[in-house]
């Protein structure tokens, strides 16, 4: 048995599918989030009201593309690979920050934006605090991100990736969720790869089940950080967890923060070290994790390359505010040799 | 003579009026300007059409609030002063953007947004483009902010002022130039002083007639940058633009970048020096060092020490992307004693 590779003859490095979401970015301390009731590092799911409540008594803040796996799909092109990005905005003013930032970052961004009434719902944008100690916390009001569905998804073009990255807090909505298994099953046709991340503990304690099943049968590449495996095999153990998960898929990609990262595959262990930094803000870090491991892993590289790769986004993007890349990651990497 | 202070009885420090704008910020290189033939370091007022076709081409950019006095008003705050700001912003995304950063700022924000027909031009934004040598260029669509006019000027609000302050970018529309001078009269009747900025050496060629009349007849506290002082009396030299202005205004505040600013004021000059620091985006620069010299100066602070907090303002913002204070400027300036 021979570690998992890319199929030959694509043209498109990575295909990400997820909640398309501007950033609302302020820098506030611990007494705010307890004030809030906020778990800290932990997204949460915000309805209109809460949204309204939380942005009126934020600190002045930054407006900045994010989402998940669209900040992933920014961190492959910035390694000079190719990418698009599958996810709802709508048609109003942030809807087009959104679509601009993407596409100019070189992503390849095809999803109609949403109009009409539920237009009025309005592009998603997460309200994130940032506190002294570099630690995100995220308050999620979804707006029409919930609403990408299986007619967003582009089979043909799914065909044409060398993977396709999943995220799971898709999994939230119904309809989003339709989307992303018409994407996993549509890739499963093609013969595509299917890259997952786990996205949050709290979203693998909503949908566990489903998660292991679909680690089961339906992922290759799974990506994780060490409170997300753990909680997917409820263990207390890492290390146990890492065991556990190596049966199920292919690859797994485990992120411990400062601590580095394991990539366990086809029985290897591999222990990827952490880029030193000065971390500013750990918002984007797990999706910047993703991008680096993708966009070597699509065109060939050993998996200890990909894993450095990995390291080097990782620790870019958290030395700044914002979830995308600043700096030039081919360069990095270069200068990391 | 002496040398003119902030009114006795006043229980705010600073009313600040000017264009109410949210600033699209992007990294760029010289060469996106020269392709779009901007003037580097100056700021251009744009059309919708010219506003769409520069941010398709720009790179992924972030959000953050901005306009000139806006940036004033929320110095003189983060110096631990009162200000308010008078400025119009349109019912919209990013009009509800820019309202809460500046009261989040802790800023008096009165001005009622914009509704109906012309709420379409959309609130004002910036597009700026920083490049390596940490310049920015400005295109200003204008959009609802041109249309403050004078019912949005708070007469009682002024009379309770120690200081005015003007932006000189207001100058550039019919309606909110009236909304200027309405202001400036009501000041006046009030025995408030005015401080006015000439915002832009081109602003400054565009109404050079004018603005010197308000410097002879309207103005107390007169704020230019080097190429602005030159401009509005059409000199080359510095020292005798510095001459020409110490007979025309009572206080005249000149910066001079990284060589710090000149203060005159009654037959006295103040050198200041400049606060070194690792310059990574100019904006707003002017605009804090206004804040500073007004928090300083509307609290009955020496010249020195108001051009010194001055200094630390403006130092402080150049030290990172975006026009408003990131930092405590308060503590700043202990630590600098």
């Amino acid at each position: 048995m021979s570690v998992l590779r890319p199929p030959a003859d694509r043209t498109l490095d990575v295909v990400c599918i997820g909640n398309a979401i501007v950033d609302v970015l302020a820098q506030t301390d611990d007494a705010f989030l307890d004030r809030h009731g906020m778990a800290k590092g932990a997204m949460q799911l915000i309805d209109t009201e809460a949204a309204l409540a939380i942005y009126g008594e934020m600190p002045p803040a930054i407006e900045v593309s994010g989402g998940s796996a669209a900040n992933t799909a920014a961190g492959v092109t910035a390694f000079g690979g190719s990418a698009a990005f599958v996810g709802k905005v709508a048609d109003d003013e942030l809807g087009t920050v959104f679509g601009h930032d993407i596409r100019a970052a070189g992503v390849r961004f095809g999803t109609a934006a949403l109009v009409g009434p539920e237009a009025a719902r309005g592009t998603a944008r997460c309200l994130i605090l940032v506190t002294p100690d570099a630690q995100r916390t995220m308050n999620t009001y979804l707006g029409v991100a919930a609403l990408v569905d299986g007619d967003d998804v582009d089979v043909d073009q799914l065909a044409t990736a060398r993977v396709v990255y999943c995220e799971g807090y898709l999994w939230d909505e119904p309809t989003a969720k339709d989307a992303l298994r018409k994407a996993m099953d549509a890739a499963r046709a093609a013969g595509t790869p299917v890259a997952f991340t786990l996205s949050d503990s709290f979203c693998v304690d909503r949908h566990r089940d489903e998660f292991l099943d679909l680690v089961d049968h339906s992922v290759d590449i799974l990506f994780a950080n060490e409170a997300e495996i753990c909680s997917l095999y409820q263990v207390e153990d890492f290390e146990e967890a890492a065991e556990l998960v190596s049966f199920h898929c292919a690859i797994a990609c485990l992120t411990r923060s400062e601590h580095g990262s394991v990539i366990l595959a086809d029985g290897e262990r591999i222990e990827v070290p952490a880029v030193a930094t000065e971390v500013v803000d750990t918002t984007g870090a797990g999706d910047l994790y993703a991008a680096g491991f993708l966009a070597g892993w699509a065109r060939n590289r050993s998996l200890v390359t990909s894993g450095e790769m990995a390291s080097i986004a990782a620790g870019e993007v958290i030395s700044h505010l914002g979830a995308r890349p600043q700096a030039d990651l081919v360069a990095l990497l270069e200068a990391s040799r």
